[in-house]
């Protein structure tokens, strides 16, 4: 079976880019609550993650993500309100896009080599 | 003002990618007939369009791209008749992903850093 995926990116003013990569380090940090475990997951190394989370949060008006030091709970990753928000847009501009689109996206399947 | 841009990208299933590079290669291939021609206008070195070239030859079922060389007119490029198919369909799952999340991708807009 051909199987093909659409993705979709946003090409941010200051010139860095918002796309799959990003939104997948979004929610593994909301479910892990960790750096480290996100990226482990992602099998993504620790310094691009940390990279990847640079580069959202001097994007937007507020970080995305915030990491609290130490504390009670020996501190941790929270995606904030806003992280959440930036991701529940991006996952519905991907949704619309392709719901918008599956006629034309299966036409061109056709023509894929298998 | 801010200004973003949404772009998209097929991931095909031999590994290989269709997004904005190799659908301005294919539009400026068309219009000047020519891979120096086309990668110059573009900013691309020759190698980079030729590789690009051969990645979308052999992801389809017949080639996007055809060069023929000597004859009566020197040879040329000529982007096929499938080239301009994929190139249409590109462009219209473009244009309506766009169409399906204008109000999404405003409201991202507003979060967005000037």
């Amino acid at each position: 079976m051909k199987t093909a995926r659409l993705s979709l990116r946003i090409d941010l003013p200051n010139g860095t880019r918002f796309g799959p990569g990003k939104a997948a380090l979004l929610t593994a940090l909301r479910e892990d609550g960790s750096i480290k475990a996100a990226a482990t997951r992602l099998g993504m190394s620790y310094p691009r993650a940390l990279k990847l989370i640079e580069q959202m949060n001097s994007s937007f008006a507020a970080p995305l993500v915030e990491t609290q030091h130490g504390g009670s709970d020996g501190g941790g990753t929270r995606v904030t309100d806003l992280g959440q928000e930036v991701l529940d847009l991006y996952t519905a501009i991907c949704d619309a896009s392709a719901a918008a689109s599956t006629d034309q996206f299966h036409t061109l399947l056709k023509h894929i080599r298998d």
